[in-house]
């Protein structure tokens, strides 16, 4: 991060720049990401889960735990009063905060969804960024495979919501792949990296993987013993029934299984389509709080790879309370998603927020406004020309460049006749209307495939 | 703000704190904060103002402008990069760098709003936090009073739509004080103590104003040459007909008296009631870059104080553009107005985002797990209960907590005849209602005034 941008370091003037990995959201990609975060705090809030927010900052011993952790990709400085503290990095810490600090507030089970920003100082590169927005539902107090069932399908339902075409959740278990470590033979401390290295699965393939084990240090037959299950197919009951006499005897193996068949015995419950979820027993996920289940949605046609994904953390809240309080969610890649849905056109959004223009003459500015504040009154969009001493041309023009389907013009003769011309911008149709009944007439020639004839009475 | 928390610097731990002056909002306070910014946002599109959001971290020279100010009272730190960085002050200077940077993406003249936090180094106080959130309606591109009227109807419609009781906009022009300072022969460098001097008139009354002028060394003569028509009142018309023979040949205050004759001249025609706004020529607000007309929103019962306010500012998006933009809008004080909303009550929001809670019973998980899918694709929003293998009555006693209103239980007898007990849990009552009328049911009772005997069919 230190020497991609030294360019932008010389500009201390008022020259008007955006840090590199930071964006403007200027109003047609606004009005496409307040679609999408509306879709998810719909289906979030259908799912019983309510709305938190928690300061961008924090202090940095909050962010990075005892070890100090992720410290390096956090923006972090001493503020005026001496405390390190940190933009906050995932919303995941502070919801374990959340519930740490005002439990004798908050009824347990609790269901937050969360959708807001998080900063990272990482080297910006296509589709990555130093500022991006979450979408997180979690369940904290609940050790129920229920609270697991009950947040993929708010991912299956939220993907498909958006459009978001060939998705598959897949869905692994931590102690699945710990105990297939253990039971070839790699030390505990060292499970780390076949965690690491299976999850390149899909990447680089099983030789890869395979390679990528030797050189760590892993016997040949050891490596036989992790990937011969890790890369087994079939339905997940099958899969589970052959791996459980493989893993027996292991106590955190075998609670994998009977857990993940439970989840699995519980998603057509929940709604979820059988299609669009697999147990994959290479997926790792990242992270070191996951204790159970994890979840990781990808699109592979187009190839855009991870959309969302998260699992269960039992022990992450209990560094804050002091007992364990177990916890699962999942958290929706916003960025991506949108990047997708735009680039497929997955959900037609309007490019302006107005649905109507008001022209203005310099002779009937009042009425204009009046009319225009009526308009409002009906519950339309409208954009009150702020140009009378333009002609009508201009205006019209203002009009067309912002994209606003139609317009009015209300000239004095209009006026006088207590009517108004209404012009659909996007057939150039126009139309003279009696101003009792313009609200109507125009929210008519919005309606989907309204016209101009349809609407007339 | 160095030496009032120290007690928090010592907490290096993993204790769950939040940094003072910053706020985490539970589920009922963001509930009524969602509504709130929801009720904006919806005046603000009917006025055809669009979206936009800016990163939360700028460069600082970008916050600060040439002179550095504000730099005390801003976050600001060297990032990973050894870029100087600050996170924003407000969201209008960002507005301007915006404008300035994607002018050729823009359609002049611009309105944009924008609901976000701003971060502000400021001792924390009652009502004064260091983390809160701005509401801003602007308009960017158009020097014109129907643009400062509009803003002034969106800050009146907003008060007025979250039951803001006695409000009042008090509405004047930089030019015009600076007018009053010049005649009364205070040499233009010295007008920013008159100005901050008259500001408090309403808190310290006329003598306390003359006697703070006094201190600072203006002579008597000026000090009533300013306080005589500052404390003039009457309707804006009459007040400014009086004025203009006084600042006769001064032609920033003639510009001033125009452009308030026409601004109070078009409120009306954009549906501000007369009682809602009035001229005050003691309204200085602090901000430098106002250069018009400039607002305030007060309540003075109960004493409120400020909730809204702002005004025009025509050369600040010159400063990043180099050629002047005018600009005019407004800024509605989320956390004064959210206060004084929950303190009396003035917009009823359920406590609780689920409304119906459905349990379960160890024998008939997937039947209750279905039961909720259905609800929820029929628009409600559903609890589905964690806990099966505990019985009801600690079942219901969780959604009575959370403030559920409906408790749906389907046990294997009802499942067994298709039908539901339906538990409306402010009233006690239970209705046995077919699965297949549950949602409409459900929906009547919550409907305002609904009852299980009207409900039933």
């Amino acid at each position: 991060m230190s020497d991609d941008d030294g360019r932008e370091r010389q500009s201390g003037s008022r020259k008007p720049l955006v840090l590199r990995g930071f964006r403007d959201y200027l109003p047609a990609q606004m009005i496409l990401r307040q679609r999408i975060t509306g879709i998810f705090q719909g289906i979030f809030e259908r799912h019983g889960f309510e709305p938190l927010d928690t300061p961008a900052l924090e202090y940095l011993s909050i962010l990075t735990g005892k070890a100090g952790e992720n410290e390096k990709l956090m923006y972090h400085f001493a503020d005026q009063g001496g405390r390190e503290v940190g933009l906050r990095y995932d919303l995941t810490v502070p919801l374990a905060r959340v519930v740490a600090m005002h439990q004798n507030e908050l009824v347990l089970p609790f269901k937050r969804y969360h959708i807001a920003p998080v900063w990272r100082a990482e080297k910006p590169q296509r589709g990555r960024f130093r500022e991006f927005w979450q979408c997180d539902a979690d369940v904290a107090g609940s050790a129920s495979m229920l609270a697991d069932a009950d947040v993929v399908a708010i991912m299956a339902e939220a993907l498909t919501a958006v459009g978001l075409p060939n998705f598959t959740i897949l869905i692994n278990h931590r102690r699945l792949l710990e105990g297939l470590a253990l039971v070839a033979g790699v030390p505990e401390q060292e499970a780390g990296t076949i965690y690491r290295a299976v999850d390149k699965l899909a990447k680089i393939g099983r030789d890869g993987v395979a390679r990528e084990l030797r050189e760590a240090g892993v016997p040949d037959d050891a490596i036989a013993r992790v990937l011969d299950p890790v890369t087994m197919s079939g339905p997940p009951r099958d899969v589970l029934a052959e791996l459980r006499p493989r893993l027996a005897g292991l106590p955190g193996a075998e609670t994998a299984i009977a857990e993940l068949e439970q989840l699995f015995a519980l998603l057509p419950d929940f709604g979820v389509p059988p299609d669009r979820y697999r147990l994959d027993l290479a997926l790792a996920r990242g992270l070191d709080y996951y204790t159970g289940p994890v979840y990781e949605a990808t699109v592979t046609e187009p190839n855009v790879g991870s959309v969302a994904g998260a699992g269960r953390y039992d022990a992450l809240i209990g560094t804050f309370l002091g007992r364990p309080v177990p916890a699962t969610g999942i958290s929706l890649g916003l960025e991506r998603i949108i990047e997708v849905v735009e680039e497929f056109g997955l959900l037609p959004v309007p490019v302006t927020v107005p649905q109507v223009f008001v022209a203005l003459f310099p002779d009937t500015v009042g009425e204009g406004a009046r009319l225009a504040s009526r308009l409002r009154t009906e519950g339309l969009r409208v954009d009150l020309s702020l140009n009378p001493q333009r002609g009508l041309g201009d205006q019209l023009k203002y009009a067309s460049r912002k994209g606003i389907p139609i317009a009015v013009i209300a000239g004095a003769a209009e006026l006088a006749e207590a009517a108004a011309a209404v012009r659909d911008m996007r057939s150039g149709e126009q139309h003279t209307v009696a101003l009792d009944e313009l609200g109507g007439y125009i929210a008519e020639l919005l309606a989907p495939g309204g016209t101009a004839q349809d609407a007339t009475r």
